[in-house]
């Protein structure tokens, strides 16, 4: 492996091969259940040659590749094995073109989503997905995995905004997806192909997004309510009056609690759930949305009502919601944060469900997510060392993904499947479904370099 | 082949095999060129369980499947051979479910458009994709090439509201790509393969598009310009004023002249060019995005902007600019409607482009198109018997196709490939991508039977 390393490092390209230098690149935000297994290396690539380089000297030598962003995943998406090299994309972090006219940007993978918001809003426009992590989350990441947050109800997630890939394959060649006009039927969809493929096709080097206008302002409001299925039906009510919010979040009694406990902000904790919504547009819509918002809630039974009046009312709100993976990481020493999808008229009885379990497993666990997408994320407070714990843990999870399957829902809407889902795959998919994506993995990459024993 | 029909018809499966009544099944409406062959035979499945039977005769018997919707394709993308069953999908035609609470439906591929829209209109929801044939287009058509029409700047095409299809593919196998949930990265996306993929992978049976909250109304502005250039910066001028209207349509002189010599209803004829633009919403936002509208096209220098009052008015414009293919098709016995796509900032090259390729060739063509997505449709009026005039015709679509490209678009951004564009696929997509995408349809068809030369 030392004649490997020293192979690796005549290539010209920053390398870390020391253990206390690799041992982080071992995993990434998932509970750590088996021994830690560093890679072999971590390299940083400057260009998409060096990215060729180092997957081509990978299929030579046996070795395989792993890509990593900000490592805010999940599911040990980028866990390497003994025989990984890491290709750390930190120094592919330029955006390459933002183009008002077209409304279209261009950035390499290691470019952050806040960054891509923060530089398209300087022209009036708009890259709605936000995920939590959003400070450090990076648009390769958000390719890998699809990501969403918590605007996804009206705004779509990034599958919706990606137009064009550049990627190398296993082979080392380099594979252009798309192009770089939104609406294009040319051939097949190669894109949406490796959107959500979670590096397993190959390394995406340089992305595409199309941009939309951006809404001019925003209203924030919390109500609660005294039940769960009302919190549900309030939600239902709300896209049955055709208001399309921006977040249609909801947040259970342990969530609101928890999050109050280590941040408070005045949050209701005697209530059994809360609904965060916000709309978004111009002056005038807001107003009238707001209008139908208000009076839809209240004929819920929404039991308290508050609304910002402000930005900074804004943030306030949002600085307490995002919190909430945050706050249950007080709870226990670990937390595990779980992504099932179901439809939204099924949101009742997989929270129910949910509760159920965790009881019958003596588990304690805060449930968020959004409402609107039936996308929920219930947050496991665990300690890692209690063995006991973590056994029960295990059944629960497995429960869970039978429960949101059987529910006609889906194993994740935004986190992906990476290592930890992978058992449960077949849950949610049919043979014929797995059989053919396996063969897909296996056209592009037939010796199984690209980011092994992920999905499948 | 007498044998061989006789055992379809065993099949208990209605089939066609005279002559005189599979003649039709020869050809879509791209202009015919080549001498005509009828397929082998037409069978009309009833039932996912038909359309196994007949994919898997045809496996086993050296056959081929061509599946066919209400054939308004450009493209000869459902153009059958002497070996092909054309798997005409008329009696499969159900909405099998429509969910206002998970704004979902379920449908056969032969429901037309018109019928989703009017249906999904009825519970207060919209499905927006908006081809200009929609009474008769189908939705099994809109997925085989993610169809669009004018509403696609706001709304998209039909491949953002697919979530799951139900799919006969060559092995005879049933494979449901997605899921009922939107929201969903549970492996890769099949879903999205097979939108837009022309019935080469295999045959849809079933189809889940998400649907939204319709606008409550809309307004319709059509406004005149004394050059292409100032039109083309009208486009981009709202845009960059953060408008997004749900139609921004580009009609040039001969369009204009062509309508309204054929279907009279006032448009003005000495301008051009004339913009169609299409906002709605509710009656505050409509009224807050008129405002600046009209403040918008007064500065780019509009010659004349007429407003709708009312619905009433809005179809009367409509009607005008559907019209125009078939206005076209007077000028001349035949037409033949080309699509390509290019970035927005690059219509005005484009249609001077096209305008200079027409007067090289000496060609007769409308330009119209759909400028909000740099998507423009030249409808050339031709005279197929006139041997030198369908050869000045090739001419000028290679250079047209060359030209999109070389302004950095694609060949097709709604009418897909077929068998018209597969000469110039190489145009648009690089060695790469036209490999891999070659080798993903001989991964689910190896032996070529599902609508063979389309697209490769």
């Amino acid at each position: 492996m030392q004649k490997l390393i020293s192979e690796i490092k005549k290539l010209n390209i920053k390398t870390l091969d020391k253990k206390e230098d690799i041992y982080p690149y071992a995993f990434d935000t998932a509970p750590l259940k088996d021994k830690i297994t560093p890679p072999l290396c971590v390299c940083f690539p400057k260009s998409i040659e060096d990215v060729q380089k180092l997957v081509n000297f990978a299929r030579e030598n046996g070795l395989n590749i792993v890509p990593r962003g900000a490592a805010t995943c999940h599911t040990s998406g980028c866990k390497p094995n003994e025989k990984s090299i890491v290709l750390h994309m930190s120094l592919m972090d330029k955006i390459i073109d933002i183009n008002k006219e077209d409304l279209t940007i261009k950035v390499q993978p290691y470019v952050t989503i806040k960054k891509i918001q923060e530089e398209t809003a300087k022209l009036g426009l708009f890259f709605p997905p936000d995920p939590s992590n959003l400070a450090v989350s990076t648009a390769g990441g958000a390719v890998a995995l699809s990501s969403g947050g918590p605007r996804t109800f009206k705004y779509g997630t990034t599958k919706d905004y990606v137009i064009n890939l550049k990627v190398v394959l296993a082979t080392g060649e380099i594979l252009e997806t798309g192009s770089n006009v939104a609406k294009n039927v040319t051939g097949y969809n190669l894109t949406q192909l490796f959107v959500g493929s979670e590096g397993t096709l190959g390394v995406v080097c340089e992305i595409t997004f199309k941009l939309i206008p951006a809404p001019e302002k925003r209203l924030v409001t919390l109500c609660y309510f005294d039940t769960l299925k009302e919190a549900a039906q309030g939600v239902n009510n709300v896209i049955n009056a055709l208001i399309v919010p921006s977040t249609l979040d909801l947040l259970d009694k342990n969530t609101l609690t928890t999050i109050e406990k280590y941040n408070p902000t005045g949050l209701l904790c005697d209530k059994e759930a809360a609904l965060l919504i916000e709309i978004d547009g111009s002056d005038a819509k807001i107003k009238e949305d707001n209008e139908k918002l208000y009076a839809v809630l209240q004929k819920s039974n929404a039991t308290k009502i508050i609304q910002s009046e402000n930005e900074e009312e804004n943030e306030k709100i949002w600085k307490a919601r995002r919190s909430s993976y945050a706050a249950v990481t007080k709870l226990k020493p670990n937390v595990a944060t779980e992504d099932v999808v179901v439809n939204r008229s099924k949101i009742v009885p997989l929270i129910e469900g949910i509760q159920g379990i965790c009881k019958k497993y003596n588990l304690t666990v805060c449930i968020m997510g959004h409402a609107g997408d039936g996308n929920i994320h219930p947050n496991f407070a665990l300690d890692l060392s209690d063995k006991d714990e973590m056994e029960r843990f295990e059944k629960a999870k497995e429960e869970l993904f039978r429960l949101a399957v059987n529910l006609g829902g889906s194993l994740s809407g935004e986190h992906g499947i990476g290592s930890e889902k992978k058992p449960y795959l077949e849950f949610a998919l049919k043979p014929e479904a797995i059989k053919y994506m396996e063969l897909i993995k296996k056209l592009f990459d037939p010796d199984n370099i690209m980011n092994p024993n992920k999905m499948f």
